[in-house]
């Protein structure tokens, strides 16, 4: 069959979904190990082990290159994997750029990001460990809608702790994670310990990734039958996320084409790790160079102004402690839309790979980001998560680029989800009510101060 | 390469893309012509012309089998097309019956729904014929948005009507046009005559679809650098959705089957006539027999509890006369959810072949009709349209008598959208206040009586 120069989308067969999960840890120089907060002492399997289940601690602390992806995780992946390549034709037209924009749409999984992809696996191996139910936290509330929906296909309760000021953006998302069966709880809430703390001191606290968090993790360490799930961060969860860019791979050959720049948003990383770390081991293992951009909220810059220290993954220290950069755990961005990207932290697998010089970082204001989006509705069609924003406006920034220096380069972004349940947003941006996003010395100074003195790995 | 037994997703490539459209008139006895409301006469393509661009005119009146699609619509078919045909075993599994249940995923298409498979080339036959907008009426939204999102790819202008009880419950869908670049007006609006009168007899009318395609065609009717663009009903409609049946009868193949029972909702009827007619082909020219079902809501029985005769297919009789089945042009359905499916007529073909007992027809009640769409949710993941869990409904139905007979039949229904934008509906349905969606007598009666005495061809 002749190949089909005008084709849009690059398909690939349930035969195709990977096999393995790619550990981004073994593409890295060795991995700082986590510290118990309090003894400061390295943790291993047994201590991962109290907090998630046997699979999972061991795929923390692995230096394997690849796990094997457990066939009933395939099983459920095929009800929306492999997702398609799409190349973006009418975006290049309206930009007038020689470069050719590609992007990997996660935005057909069945909660409309890439959350499943890790959610599955996280309900599998709970199930697995004997667990009855699941909780978790959840930003703008794609990963709460994830588990919600994973936990179902294993009949499994879920509590969801969502972040108040996306609980109030996006109403559908609750509705979306109680039409799976789970329950939403808004936070800071008056049902935990950590939640009555910061609404004593802060009645009207709009909440943070962290803070919620805190909350989740309180109520699971209080009940042995629960697990909890997280999703972003951790090392084992960007590897479940390698199936986006092992996928884009295998298309992009397809398309006959290889990129120059991989671009992923960056709130905790998991949903850039996935689809810029097997971009990162090809290259390693002989393939072509490739830029990899994390493109970053300006209200939230943790790669481009916080620090690589040890720190807290939640606001009030019930973690153990992480290497990454961090903007310290006491850190709270404004409230912009891209809910899912205002963490204090990042995956130390993408910290990692910033400090070697291995990938970029950019940071931009939501209002370009939105503009991006509109642009990107009324060419392609889909209208995308505010937070996926993120990467296509960085991806068109580097499409003017081309343009003005007159270059043909190849740029693959993750589109990470839909903005159906953004809309709200959308409306905001389009009557010119977006808030403001700006964010004061002062801020990032006291979220600064607050990253404990850990000697360094 | 040997058969995958597990398979979920049935593809195809965008080469398979369908080349023609399928006139479902072609199926039929002789249609019967179109009449002007006053003369009682049938109408000509030039008349026709006076509301619709010459090549949809000419495809209205057309026998012809096929209707070759323009090579501009299908570069842009390829954004989403052609869409996956899913096996949904987890709801087998749920159900526990022996059947096999396929659905086909229009809900993968940009604004979320079947509706962009004929907004495109109206939208494309429309600038084609110079003009500079498109003007619409939208029941729950799906119509204006998926003509939203066509317009802005030929930078034509969007004013969309839309039934005001939809506008209500679905503020997204709204947001999704202004997204899009197109305007929302509720319906009945003080804009037009139309709207004026019926406001002044009942000032909280809920709108009907009928009601705001008067709108709309009042004020297309006055400026002719705009287009009016027709979601449902006429015979074109119907034979742009046939993409839908062409590619399922092509996926069922892959999956080494062929449908015993094909289901739709039905409301307009495009794409349930989308979805049944290649099959109804197919079967005439020598296939196996297949069972075609329309489900319809209990609170707008067209089909069952409807006439045949010649009405108008608006509230304020703007429109030609159609032969096909109707509640009346009056009839008001109570404000259930599926906002698509409350209209008081049917698409002619749809009717024609029910009246030639071609297709059966079922009504089911809302509340039975999201308690199926929540089983969907937390087996298959995806959360389906309210007008979609009518298909549903009707295929578990189906699924559950094969379950009690010990009959393996196969399955196939329409998909036909997401319920992302219908969340709301399913918060209602959870929490018990969904409303009351049953129809008295007397309103059935009501309706009936407005349906003018002209003679049937």
């Amino acid at each position: 069959m002749s190949f089909d120069k005008n084709k849009t989308k690059f398909l690939l067969e349930e035969r195709d979904i990977p096999h393995v999960w790619q550990n981004p840890a073994a593409d890295l120089p060795s991995m700082a190990p986590i510290l118990d907060s309090t003894t400061r002492r390295a943790l291993g399997r047994q201590e991962l082990t109290s907090s998630m289940a046997p699979e999972l601690a061991e795929q923390e602390l692995s230096v394997e290159r690849d796990f094997e992806i457990p066939e009933a995780v395939r099983e459920i992946y095929r009800q929306w994997r492999p997702t398609p390549l799409h190349r973006a034709r009418r975006l290049e037209q309206a930009l007038g750029t020689p470069a050719r924009i590609y992007f990997k749409n996660e935005s057909v999984a069945p909660t409309g990001s890439f959350k499943p992809n890790t959610s599955v696996p996280q309900a599998y191996y709970n199930h697995l460990a004997g667990k009855r139910g699941l909780i978790v936290e959840t930003g703008a509330g794609q990963w709460g809608c994830a588990v919600a929906y994973a936990a179902a296909l294993f009949d499994m309760s879920v509590q969801v702790f969502m972040v108040r000021v996306s609980y109030q953006q996006k109403p559908y998302r609750r509705s979306l994670m109680e039409t799976y069966g789970a329950t939403c709880i808004p936070s800071p809430s008056d049902t935990t310990r950590a939640g009555r703390s910061i609404l004593a001191d802060r009645p009207d606290h709009p909440g943070s990734l962290g803070v919620a968090k805190s909350e989740a993790l309180e109520l699971a360490m209080a009940d042995k039958t629960l697990g909890y799930a997280r999703g972003s961060g951790l090392n084992y969860v960007c590897a479940h996320q390698s199936v986006i860019g092992q996928e884009a791979i295998r298309q992009m050959d397809i398309a006959q084409e290889y990129p120059d720049i991989v671009i992923g948003c960056a709130g905790g990383g998991s949903n850039l790790a996935g689809l810029a770390f097997p971009f990162l081991r090809a290259q390693q293992l002989g393939g072509p160079k490739v830029r990899l951009i994390a493109a970053e909220p300006s209200a939230c810059p943790t790669l481009t102004r916080g620090r690589i220290a040890y720190d807290y993954a939640d606001a009030m220290r019930l973690t153990p402690l992480f290497r990454m950069h961090t903007l310290g755990h006491r850190f709270i961005p404004p409230a912009v839309h891209a809910g899912g990207l205002r963490a204090h932290n990042i995956a130390p697998v993408i910290s990692r790979a910033v400090e070697e010089g291995f990938m970029e970082a950019v940071a931009l204001r939501q209002v370009d980001c939105f503009e991006a989006g509109v642009l990107f509705a009324r060419t392609e069609g889909i209208v995308p998560a505010p937070e996926s924003t993120h990467a296509l406006r960085a991806a068109i920034n580097e499409a003017l680029r081309c343009k003005a220096e007159g270059r043909a380069q190849t740029i693959l972004f993750g589109l990470s989800g839909h903005g159906n349940f953004d809309l709200a947003a959308y409306e905001q941006y389009l009557s010119g009510r977006l808030q403001d996003d700006s964010l004061d010395d002062a801020a990032v100074a006291h979220g600064l101060a607050s990253i404990p003195a850990v000697e360094l790995a």
